[in-house]
């Protein structure tokens, strides 16, 4: 079933105590959407960008099915320019740049193709953006939100409006803490589903995520990594991932089980961690199904084990 | 098969943001040996307490099959004490007071049965009392060492010596880093691995637990807790559950697999989360079977997931 994908195409300049990216091509739309492309070939990609875009990626983008209508190319204008620094933890980051540039006065608009998309991922963006886009579809079966904790600063009460709308919310476990006021992980995903979504996927980086709906708890562990080159651009990965094969699974009506959202996360949760092995996009483009099943497989074998003898 | 558990058996006072537990039974040993006892009704205690330790925890750990002809009494002297403050996030802590007191000057025995265990617990204390305790252990199966940062500040070269005596030893994610100097977990095990012991277990507190043995991998989630009142003593909760387990589960030679140590850590990793919910050891000794049972199940159950549809 189609997607729509809402989010940055943009570049990123990224340092890490291992290495530089120079400016490479990120933005969360971008791997949110190649993400999406190897489970769900029907997608609509909703950005914005500048002059200095190259076409390479976008057309890397066309070929994968993504539609590209909903991008507003701003002829006088720059891309989106983020750039940071990661502390030796490779989790814990500088801003050191936020270029905004043809961010500044953009009004997304969706195509009316898009509009009929069944799956919306709104990618982290002002929730006003993010609200505008949602409006714009017509009956969304799954919509899925990501966000992040500079929003809750500036933006709190238009979050807040958008989080009521939305069945998916994925933030960071401080984030939930900061949205909720609340600490251990399970109260907040109570507050959080007091709020209006109905599944709330508490993603803790190397460490995993939580997912929660309805009393209902699954975890997902981190592919555990002999090396992270950067972390930029995992939880949008794994944000499209998941909503790539839930639009892959998805029945007739729209409608995704509890296991088909389990499968979800472990599939956004191996794709992650591709995405954390190389600066950019790059690797997730070239990414084969080969490759992700049989780091699948690894996957969930780290945590099988037999039943237990009782004494 | 017989356990010889090494550790204190002490006081603690403990302070969190959500409550105070006064002066309670602790130390790593009691941890231990409650958890091990569990599964393994032979169990040999080696120790030391002052003239103001009480008996009714003496008598519960008898009762429940540990034998404490290696317990020593100092009747002039006053039990070991620690007294610490948890922050807000529960996992960073402040030591408020370190009263060694019975500690300064023992010399540690293991009695004559003890001897003959074949499954050895050591807990954290100073490497070199380890390596007496160990040393008159006379042909022990298999030997899992606990320890902290403290001993690789103070006393790395024996710290050093008793490690490469273990098959098993047990650190933190930040011990880990510490002690081998690798940042990602994989690496750091591998540098382990090279100083000696064959099976490596990083715990990661409510991120869960990895192990690592010979290439394999097995990665363990946290239980995740509605509330957590106290985590001191989780850590050694776990290693007793794990070293009762294995010993309950291991075959005439001793020898224990891969597929049991993987059961092992989870049942570690569940008893563990008992005694986070409450002060003291007290929740650990009242546990039943069932109780266990019923949160293994559950715990098993939050990363099932069926096979993936792949594209």
């Amino acid at each position: 079933m189609p997607v729509l994908t809402l989010g940055t195409v943009a570049f990123d300049t990224i340092e890490t105590p291992f290495g530089s990216s120079g400016k490479v091509v990120g933005g969360a739309a971008s791997y949110i959407a190649l993400a999406v492309s190897h489970f769900s070939p029907e997608q609509h990609v909703v950005s914005v960008i500048g002059n200095d875009f190259p076409m390479e990626f976008l057309s890397e983008l066309e070929r994968r099915g993504a539609k590209l209508d909903g991008l507003t190319r701003v002829e006088d204008g720059e891309s989106f320019h983020w750039a940071g620094s990661y502390h030796n933890d490779m989790v814990g980051r500088d801003t050191l740049a936020t270029d905004l540039n043809v961010l500044i006065g953009w009004e997304p608009c969706v195509c009316p193709q898009g509009k009929g998309a069944q799956f919306v991922m709104l990618g982290n963006l002002d929730p006003a953006v993010q609200m505008t886009v949602l409006e714009q579809v017509s009956s969304p079966k799954l919509v899925v939100l990501d966000t992040m904790n500079f929003w809750m600063d500036v933006a709190l009460d238009n979050l807040k409006k958008i989080i009521s709308k939305v069945d998916v919310l994925t933030v960071n476990d401080e984030e939930a803490r900061q949205l909720t006021g609340e600490h251990f992980l399970p109260k907040a995903a109570r507050a959080i589903h007091a709020m209006g979504p109905q599944t709330v996927v508490i993603k803790k980086g190397e460490h995993g995520a939580l997912m929660f709906q309805e009393g209902k708890t699954f975890f997902a562990p981190a592919y555990p990594l002999e090396h992270v080159v950067d972390p930029t651009g995992a939880g949008d990965t794994f944000a499209g991932g998941f909503v790539g094969y839930l639009a892959s699974r998805s029945r007739a009506n729209g409608s995704v089980t509890w296991e088909d959202m389990k499968q979800a996360v472990t599939v956004g949760s191996v794709m992650a961690s591709f995405t954390c092995e190389a600066f950019g996009t790059s690797g997730l483009a070239a990414l084969t199904v080969d490759e992700m099943k049989a780091r699948w497989t690894e996957y969930n074998a780290l945590t099988a084990c037999g039943p237990i003898a009782w004494p």
